[in-house]
C-alpha cells in the first residue's frame, strides 16, 4: 500500500538514525563521559586553571571525533563545530605532553611543554585551529580562541595562534583543491566560503536600518530565553544522567525519535509548491543537497519544509542564506522550522554526545531571520537571504555573547563584506539586550558545572574584605628539613596541592618562610628516598644531580605519581628530607590586610594556584595562611560571611 | 619655449609642495612638536604606562590633524594612517578628561573617566577607531589596537573597541552614501572596500606557492633593512632637529624638494606606451585618478611611471593593486619606483610633520611584489596585482611586525577572501625572517625615544637578580602623621610620585607598613591645609568630608597641582598632617628576595606605578625601597651590575 511504503521508509529513515545515536551515547557513556556537549565550556574553564579530570584525554579524543561523526550522521540538531574546538584542544594537550604513555604513543622531542603557560598556550592554540578547521574561517578561529577560550593573552600567543591557523587554512585549501572533482563526497563543495553570498550587491537605507534594530532586539530576547531554558533543561538532564549509561543511552534515544519524527513527519504539513519558472538551481532538486526537495510532491513541485527539515544541517543553512529566492519558503513552514529547530536543539545539547551550538543557533537565528525579512518585505530592500545571515548574527549574539569573533567568522563564512556594518550593529545590539537578562551559555555552563572559574575582574562585594578573612582551616607547614613521616601523614590526609616551607630555629635564628612545595615535587623528592638520619640542610646541587629538569616537569593529565603508590619502612618514616631544594623561593604572596579585590586581581591576572597570605606584624608566624583558587569562589565567601548584602551576593553568585 | 612650460609647471607643482610641507612643518615645529611623526610609538608607550608630556593634548591633536592634511597635499612619502590612529587617542584623551580646561571645553558628564585604566582603556578605543577610519576595516581596526597598541587586555575592552569601531563603520558608510554623487570629491569613491580585487578568481598551485615564499623571505630582509635604515636615519635626524624649529623646517623643506622632483623628474625617465587596445578604463586617464597618465605622451599614449609618480598616493595603491593589467609598466619603471619610494619612506618619516608608515611601506611592498610577479609569469598563473598584494603584505610583515591584523586590513582593503591563506603564509614567513634581524619598526621608535616601555616578558638575566638588588636610592617615608614641612621639604626635593607611610612607635606598637601615598593626593591634602598642631590620628571620615572624590581623580596630562603653586607660613610649615585617609592601604608587596623577573612580571601584568619591597626577616623597617618601572629598565639594571653577562645584557638591551 501507498502509505506502508511511506511508514516503511520513516521506519528505514528513524532506525538508522536511532542505531547512529544509540552508538554515539554508547561510547560516550561508557568510554568517555567527559566528551558529552560542546567541550568548549570544558576547554574554557582549563584554560582559566582548572585542571578538571580527564577533560583533555586521549579516550575523550576518541570519542570526541567519532562520537561527533556518529551524533552528525544521526540527523540531530547539533554541530560539529563545538566538537572540533574540543577535538582540537585534546590534540594540543596530547602533543604537550608528549603523546599518550597510557596507549605508548610517546614522542621525546614533544616534551619541552611540561609547565603550565606553555600547554595552555598550545591548547589555545588548539582551539584555534578547531575552529579554523570548523568554519574555514582562519581569522575567525584566532578571534575565538581570544574572545572565547583564553583567559590570559599575549602578544606572542596571538602570533602562535595566528601560525596555527595559517597552517590549517593551507592544508585545507589543499584537500579541497584535491577534493574538488568529487573525490570525497561533499567535502570539497563550497571551497573555503562556506556559504557564498559574495553576488549579492548590498545597498541598504535608513528603513533596512529600522528592521536591523528589530532582528537585533528578537535576537537578544530569544537568545536570552534560550540561555535560560537551556540551563533548566541540563539540571532536569544531570540528574537523569546521573543514574548511569543505560539512562544516558535511553534518554538519547528517545531524543533521537523525536528528532527522526520532528524532520520525517513537519515536512507532511507543507503543501507542495509549484517550481518556480527562473530558478537558478535545477526544480526539484536532484541527488543530496539543494534548494528545492521533491519529497513527496508530483514532478515540478517542490516541498519547501522538507527542503528545511529533511535535509543536513549545512544544507538547510545554505538554502536559508540563499538569496534570489525570496518567495521559496511559506512563511508557515518558517515558523514551524523556527520552533522545531529551537526546542530540538534546546534538548538535544544536554544528551550524552558529542554535540556544538553553532550550528542550531545559526539554524534558528537565520529562520526568524528570514521572517522577518519576508514580513518587513515591504518597507525594505534587503534580500531575505541577507536577513537569515543578519538573524543568525542576532541569535549567536544573544546566545553566545561573542561579538569579534562572530563577526568575522560569518565575513568568512559568507565572503560578504559589505554586510559587515550590519552585522556588527545587530551583533551589538543582540548582545546588549542579551546581557541584561543573563549570561553567556558557556559560562553558564562553567557555573553550572561548578567549575571554579576565576571571572577577570574582581566582585564588588570582595572590596570590603581582606585577604586574612579568606583564609581558612589549619594550615600545614613544612620545615625546611622536615620528617618523611610528617610529609606523608599531610599528602594523605589532605588533599593540598601546596604547601609553604618555614625555615626554624636553630636552622636560621627567627621563623623564617622559605617557599612553597607543591605536592608533585614533594612526591618526585620522596621516590628518589634522599633521606638522612639527622635534620641537617643539604647543598642544592646534591639534589640536581640526582634529579633531572623532565623529573618535575609537570605530567600528564592523571599521569602523575600518586602517595597511595609510594612505600616507605618504618625506618625511613623517622628520617629527613631536604625541602629547599625543591622550594619555589619566590612565591607570590600577599600581606593579610590586602583588599580581597587586589589579591583576587592579583591571582587572577598572573594565573596563579597558590597565593601566600603573610601577617603585617612581626613576631608572628611568618605564613598566616594560602589561597587557592576556590577561595575566591563565591559560594565559599558566602559560606565565611552570611552577613554580606545578598543582593550583592546574588551578582557574584552569577558572576562567580 | 616648449621646455620653459614644462619648467613652469614644476616650479608651480613643486613651489606647492613647498609651501604645504613649510607650512606644516611649522605649525609642528613651534606649535607642537610631539605631533610629528607616526604617534603611534608614543600611544603605545603611554598605554604601556609612560605618562609622556604632552603626547596627548589639545595642541597635539591640532597639529596632529592639520599637519596631516598639509602634509599628505604637499605630496610626501606618508600615509594619514599613523597620524589618524593618534588623532583617535588624542580625542579619546580629551573626552577622558572631560575635555580641556585650558581652551575652556569642559563637560561635566565626560569626567568619569578620571583613573588610569579606564582612560587607557578609553584611548585604546581611539586607537581603533583611528585604524577603522583610515583603512576603512572597522574589524581590523579592533585588531590593530588589540596586537600592536595596548599593553594589557580585558574581555570588555575587546567589546568596547568593538563597538567603537562599529559606530565607525556606520558613521563612514552613511558619509560615503551621502557622498556618493560625487559632492566630496575622492571621498565617495570605492565605498567601503578601499582597494576592491573581488572580482579576480585566485586559484593558485605549488609554483605559486613557491613564488610567494620567496616573496616573503623577500619582505622580511627588505622590513629588517628597512627598520636599521629608519634607525639610523633618525638618529642622525634627531641631531639636526634639536637645533631648534628653523632647522626642523629647513629639513622638511629639503626632503619636499626631493620629493618634488622625484615625482615630476623620474617620469621623465619612462618611454611612452601605446594605451592598450583592450583596457577596461580610459585610456589615456581624465581627470585625476585612473591607471594611463597622459603627462608628457602623445594622445593614445600613457606613461606607465607617471601613473605610479605623478598621483596621489592611494591612487598609486590602485594602480598597482589593479588586476588584469600585467604589462602595464615597464619593469624598468617598476623598478625606479620602488627605489625611489623606498628611499623617500626613509628620509621622510623623521622631519617635523605627522607621518604614517603604512601608506610608504604598502607602496614599496606592492611594487616589489608586482616586479617578483612580472618575473615569475612564466611559472606561475597569479595576477601581478594580486602579487603586488602580497608584496605589500610581506613589507608590512617585515616591518611592522603585525600578523592578524595586518592580515585583516588588507581583507577589508581589498575584500579579496580567498587570498586569505596566502596573505597569511606571506606575512608569517616576512615576519620570521625579520625578527631575526631587529624589532618591529614601533618598538624600535620607542627604544629610540628613550621611553621606559615594559616588555610583556621579563628578560633572562633578571632571573638570576632578587627584587632587593635592584632598590637604589635613599629611600623617603613618612609618618602616618607626619609635619608638614617635612612632607613639602620631601616634594620639592625630589621628584618621586609615591611614598611609602609608615606608623611608628608611640602609634603603633612596632613600625608598621601603612600604605603608599602618590604626590598628587598628597598635593590636594596640602592644598586643603587641614593641619593639626599635635601629632594625633583623626578620623578618616573628617578627612572625606571637606574633600569630594573628584579631587582626587587624576587631573589631565599636565594640569595637576605643583608644589611650586602652593605656599605655607612658617607656622603651617611646623603643624602636622594625617595621611591615613589617603594612603592605599593595600599596596602590591614583594618580599626583598623575590626573583624580579618575577616582580616584572608582576609589576607588568597588574599594570603597576609602584611597588613595594618588603623585608623578609622581622626587627627591621617594614619597608625596604620602591620599584617604579624605571628599576626594571636594562640600562639602570646594566649600571648596578656591569658585571652581568655581556651577551645576555645585549639581548635586554635590544628588548628592554
Amino acid at each position: 500500500c501507498f502509505q506502508c511504503r511511506y511508514f516503511t521508509a520513516f521506519l528505514a529513515y528513524g532506525g538508522s538514525n536511532l542505531v547512529l545515536a544509540a552508538a554515539a551515547a554508547a561510547i560516550c557513556a561508557y568510554i568517555a563521559p567527559a566528551a558529552a556537549g560542546s567541550g568548549i565550556p570544558e576547554v574554557k574553564a582549563y584554560l582559566n586553571g582548572v585542571d578538571a579530570y580527564s577533560i583533555l584525554a586521549p579516550s575523550t579524543l576518541f570519542v570526541k571525533i567519532f562520537g561527533s561523526i556518529l551524533g552528525v550522521s544521526a540527523g540531530f540538531v547539533l554541530g560539529k563545530e563545538g566538537p572540533m574546538v574540543h577535538t582540537g584542544a585534546c590534540i594540543a594537550n596530547l602533543l604537550g605532553q608528549g603523546g599518550s604513555r597510557k596507549y605508548h604513543l610517546t614522542c621525546n622531542w614533544l616534551r619541552y611543554f611540561k609547565n603550565d603557560r606553555d600547554r595552555r598556550d598550545l591548547i589555545t592554540c588548539g582551539c584555534a585551529a578547531g575552529v579554523a578547521a570548523a568554519f574555514r574561517a582562519p581569522v575567525g578561529g584566532v578571534l575565538f580562541a581570544l574572545e572565547e577560550a583564553a583567559s590570559w593573552w599575549r602578544s606572542a600567543l596571538l602570533w602562535r595562534a595566528f601560525f596555527t591557523t595559517a597552517v590549517v587554512a593551507v592544508v585545507l585549501r589543499t584537500l579541497i583543491e584535491f577534493c574538488r572533482s568529487g573525490k570525497c563526497g561533499l567535502f570539497g563543495q563550497g571551497g573555503l566560503i562556506m556559504f557564498d553570498l559574495s553576488s549579492t550587491v548590498a545597498t541598504y537605507s535608513s528603513p533596512d536600518l529600522l528592521a536591523i534594530i528589530l532582528l537585533g532586539i528578537i535576537g537578544g530576547i530569544f537568545g536570552g530565553l534560550f540561555n535560560f531554558l537551556l540551563d533548566k533543561i541540563l539540571r532536569i538532564y544531570s540528574i537523569i544522567n546521573e543514574r548511569g549509561a543505560p539512562s544516558k543511552i535511553l534518554l538519547t534515544i528517545i531524543v533521537s525519535v523525536i528528532t527522526s519524527m520532528c524532520s520525517y513527519g513537519l515536512p507532511w504539513l507543507a503543501s507542495c509548491t509549484q517550481c518556480p519558472e527562473d530558478a537558478v538551481e535545477q526544480c526539484p532538486t536532484v541527488g543530496r543537497s539543494g534548494n528545492y526537495k521533491n519529497f513527496q510532491c508530483p514532478p515540478g513541485y517542490y516541498n519547501g519544509m522538507a527542503s528545511l527539515f529533511f535535509n543536513t544541517n549545512d544544507d538547510a543553512i545554505r538554502n536559508l542564506f540563499s538569496t534570489g529566492t525570496a518567495t521559496e519558503y511559506h512563511m508557515s513552514s518558517l515558523f514551524i522550522f523556527f520552533v522545531a529547530i529551537y526546542c530540538l536543539g534546546l534538548v538535544t545539547y544536554g544528551i550524552a554526545v558529542p554535540s556544538g551550538l553553532f550550528i542550531p543557533v545559526i539554524l534558528a537565528g537565520a529562520t526568524y531571520g528570514r521572517i522577518v525579512g519576508t514580513l518587513l518585505g515591504s518597507i525594505s530592500s534587503l534580500d531575505p537571504g541577507l536577513f537569515a545571515l543578519l538573524g543568525a548574527a542576532s541569535f549567536l549574539g544573544g546566545t553566545m555573547r561573542m561579538t569579534v569573533s562572530v563577526c568575522v567568522i560569518l565575513l568568512e563564512l559568507t565572503n560578504d563584506l559589505q554586510m559587515l556594518p550590519l552585522v556588527m550593529l545587530v551583533l551589538l545590539i543582540s548582545k546588549t539586550i542579551a546581557d541584561s537578562f543573563n549570561k553567556g551559555v558557556y559560562d553558564q555552563i562553567v557555573v553550572m558545572k561548578g567549575l571554579p572559574y576565576m571571572e577577570a575582574h574582581a566582585e564588588p562585594y570582595m572590596r570590603h574584605l581582606v585577604a586574612g578573612d579568606v583564609v581558612t582551616g589549619p594550615l600545614i607547614t613544612f620545615s625546611g628539613v622536615e620528617k618523611v613521616g610528617d610529609i606523608v601523614t599531610a599528602l594523605r590526609i589532605t588533599g593540598h596541592n601546596g604547601f609553604p616551607v618555614v625555615d626554624e630555629p636553630p636552622l636560621t635564628e627567627v621563623p623564617e618562610l622559605v617557599g612553597l612545595v607543591i605536592r608533585s615535587h614533594l612526591l618526585v623528592l620522596l621516590k628518589g628516598k634522599m633521606f638522612m638520619k639527622e635534620p641537617v640542610k643539604m647543598s642544592g646541587s646534591f639534589v640536581m644531580e640526582r634529579f633531572g629538569a623532565f623529573d618535575f616537569a609537570k605530567a600528564g593529565s592523571g599521569k602523575g605519581l600518586k602517595i597511595e603508590d609510594l612505600h616507605f619502612t618504618d625506618e625511613e618514616m623517622q628520617m629527613y628530607v631536604d625541602l629547599h631544594a625543591i622550594a619555589n623561593t619566590s612565591p607570590y604572596t600577599v600581606v593579610e590586610t590586602m583588599s580581597l579585590a587586589k589579591a583576587a586581581l592579583l591571582f587572577r591576572e598572573l594565573g596563579l594556584r597558590h597565593l601566600l597570605v603573610v601577617p603585617k606584624t612581626p613576631y608572628r608566624p611568618p605564613i598566616v595562611g594560602i589561597l587557592t583558587r576556590h577561595d575566591f569562589v563565591a559560594e565559599h565567601i558566602h559560606d565565611l560571611f552570611p552577613s554580606l548584602n545578598p543582593h550583592n551576593f546574588h551578582s557574584a553568585s552569577m558572576g562567580g
